[in-house]
Parts: C-alpha cells; sequence; structure tokens
C-alpha cells in the first residue's frame, strides 16, 4: 500500500501557488489595469491559498477514486537447458524493474533447493513446475510481476500455470537440441548424453511445444537486445496499456 | 505499482477549483469593495486554473517524491493444535483487509497439499515450516503483509522464517494441550492418543515455546475480540506508525 507523506503536499501546495498566484495577479491586472492591487491580492492569495491547498491534497489522499494498479502477470520462460532463458528473462527483469515496476524474478534452479526431494523423473518435474505455479500466482494476485524461468517441458504443467494464473503470458525459446549443446557451458548436455543424467529434456525427453505461446523467440535468429525488445513491446501493447 | 487516472485528476482540478475561486472572489471583493469585479474575476479564473490545476497535477504524478509504501512485515501464528490459530488470524487478517492494507492469508494446512510428499516427523515439519517461511518472506519483500498460521512447534524452524523475513511479528497462543484437546472439535487429540498420528504436538512431541514471541495470547482467559485487538494494536503501535 503506498502512502504520501505530508511532506509531499506541502511542496505540491507551494508549486502550485507559484503558477495559481501569477495567473490570479494577470486576471486581477487584465480586469483592472492596476498593478499594486494585482500584486496585493496576488500576496494576500498566497497564504490563503497555500493552507487550503494542502488540506485539500490531505482530504483527496483519503479519496480512492481513480486510483488503479498496474495489472500484475507471470511471464514465463520456457525452453530446453541452455537455451538462453535464464539470461533473457533477466534482461526483461532488469528492464521491468528500471521502469520501478514492482516485479519479482524466480528461476526454477533457485526454487528448487527448496524442495530437496524433487527429481527429474516426469511426475516430478510436473509437480515441481506446478509448486513453482503456485508461488508465482500468489505473487500476481498480490500484484508483482513474475519473471519466472524454468525448462517445463511438459505442457500439461505449463497449462495449469496458465489457469492458475491471472494473466499469463508464456515466452518460448525456439531452439534445437544441437544448437543448446552448442551453447552448454556446464556440460550438462554431454553428461546426460553419457547417461550421468536421466529424463533430460532434449535428450531423453522430448520438450512439448505450446500450440500457441504468446511469443516465440527465435534464440539461433535473434540477439538478446532484440528478444528483450520483442517482449518488452509485447508487454506494453497488450498488459502495460492501462486505461488512463 | 499504483497510478492515477486523468479522471482522477479532472476531478481534484474541478473539487479544487471550487473552494479556490470562491476564496479568490472573496479577496478581491475585501480588496476592492465591487462584487461586479470579483464576480467576473472569479468567472474567468475558473477556466484558465482548472486546466493550470490539471497539467500541475500530471506533472506531480510523475514525481516519486514523498510516496512512501506502507512496511509490509510476515504475522506468524503459532501454538498447539485446536489453539484458536486459524481463526484468531482469520480475523486479524479480515481487520486489515478492512482497514485496505493489501494482506495475503496463508495457512500451513492449506499449503501442504502442494507438498504431498511432506509427512510429520520432526524433520518434515521443519522443512515444511521453512518452505512455508520462503513463501511467507516472498511475499513481504515485495510489499504484502502476510498473515501465516501454522503449528510450527519448534524453535528451530520458527527462527529460520524470522531470519528470512524483515519485519517478522511472532504471535504464541498459549495455553495447555488438555486446554486445547477440550475445545478440538475434530477429535485429532483423541486420534493422536489413540496412536492413529505419530509426532502430534502437544502429545508426542512437545511445544517448544520461543523465549519471547511479540505477541503472547493467554488463549484461555482472553476472548476473541479482545485477543484481536491486542494484535492490532501492537502493530499499529509498532509496525504501521508510518511516519507522515
Amino acid at each position: 500500500m503506498i502512502f504520501e507523506t505530508r511532506r509531499r503536499s506541502v511542496l505540491k501546495a507551494v508549486s502550485w501557488r507559484v503558477w495559481a498566484t501569477l495567473t490570479t495577479a494577470v486576471i486581477v491586472f487584465a480586469f483592472t489595469g492596476r498593478l499594486t492591487l494585482a500584486i496585493t491580492i496576488g500576496l494576500f492569495e498566497v497564504f490563503a491559498k497555500m493552507g487550503l491547498f494542502f488540506i485539500h491534497e490531505r482530504f483527496w489522499h483519503r479519496i480512492h477514486y481513480g486510483r488503479k494498479e498496474i495489472p500484475a502477470f507471470v511471464l514465463w520462460f520456457t525452453g530446453l537447458p541452455a537455451s538462453g532463458k535464464k539470461a533473457l528473462a533477466d534482461a526483461v527483469y532488469d528492464e521491468l524493474k528500471r521502469q520501478k515496476f514492482k516485479v519479482e524474478r524466480i528461476d526454477g534452479m533457485d526454487v528448487r533447493p527448496l524442495f530437496p526431494e524433487t527429481g527429474f523423473t516426469p511426475e516430478e518435474v510436473n509437480r515441481h513446475v506446478k509448486r513453482f505455479a503456485h508461488l508465482a500466482a500468489m505473487l500476481e494476485k498480490n500484484g508483482v510481476i513474475v519473471v519466472a524461468s524454468l525448462v517445463s517441458p511438459f505442457r500439461e504443467s505449463r497449462k495449469f500455470a496458465r489457469n492458475l494464473a491471472g494473466n499469463f503470458v508464456e515466452v518460448y525459446l525456439k531452439t534445437t537440441p544441437e544448437a543448446c549443446e552448442k551453447r552448454d557451458s556446464k556440460g550438462h548436455y554431454r553428461k546426460a548424453r553419457k547417461g550421468e543424467y536421466q529424463n533430460f529434456p532434449g535428450i531423453h525427453v522430448p520438450y512439448e511445444e505450446s500450440p500457441e505461446p504468446e511469443i516465440c523467440v527465435e534464440v539461433d535468429r535473434v540477439d538478446m537486445p532484440r528478444a528483450r525488445k520483442q517482449i518488452v513491446t509485447y508487454l506494453r501493447k497488450n498488459i502495460l496499456h492501462v486505461g488512463r
């Protein structure tokens, strides 16, 4: 909940008074042609109206009419491991933060330590995605924009996340397992091929594309600044275009 | 993020104009003794200043100075099963909601279905409490007041929750297992005595009191309205007394 300090109201009263009194003096002078009278009335007005303005501001501070909250949403980055979800999500998060939006960043891997017994079988992954979706939806419900990134390779649990959220924007990082393996600095794909990991998306388990993600980023064709712009433009057009 | 509609600014301009123009007319009349002049200047001013006020409002809408957020906090209700945590937490939540605070209500039992594999051994309970604490802290960090209730019988995990939060207010419902058993309409204590439950707090596992909870409610001595008032008064005095 936002509130306004008394100091803000005082400052507004002063700043308004400068412009308003100048106008009054000009009007009085225009109608009477008497400069001294215009100035006298102006000076008197300064004090009388400053107090009145302050009271008016404090009165309006209690009125909620016309104060609206920017709609929150869940921006859900999905795609194969090493497709670049984390970096792109970070970039979009930074941009929203810079624009003073209330935004939280959650990544699937950062949340995993909270659920130590969760493995990587399809059932466990679905369960993990659903919990993650609950967290995202609860934040969104409370007016927080959520920038979420996790592989979430299964259509079912992504659909669950979509249904739980108020505004859900799916950002699919479209690429191939081969391209990801080239980018994969941590060697996860190599380990998965050697059998050190099971159920690895892109190797043992296919990524199930959604029929119509809101945003599809062709990661092998566009660079980071362009991809970020594509997403921010979408959000401005479709969600943040708040009726003023 | 809150924003103000143009309509609000128009309405403020009109409401301000009524009072301000009346004052101007009175001032002009006081200085000149000419009623017609006072009314003419007043009428002219109405139009000139209304537009100016609107522009002034829109300008200030962009200025963040003096706009503050009410500090969020985690209000953590702890105590034996059937000590009355849920009902009291609900009452405080309703009161905060009524006062237009941004507040979320989470209860340990409602969150449990999200973690289906969590049982009731001390280790599992501690793990559950810690996850719950993460959720609460993440909401609080984003400006949401959290009214949380769960048995949380162990000092260790309550301390963990306290350290994770920015403002943590522990509300301990002080009572005895015997008094809880009498109140227990669902028969949990009876089942625990019969051995249907293991690790039941108050029967098999002691509740570990904190050395200094912020608020201690003697549930067997005070009624609900008084307990609610005790808590709300504490919050007003210690957290919500925002410097204006």
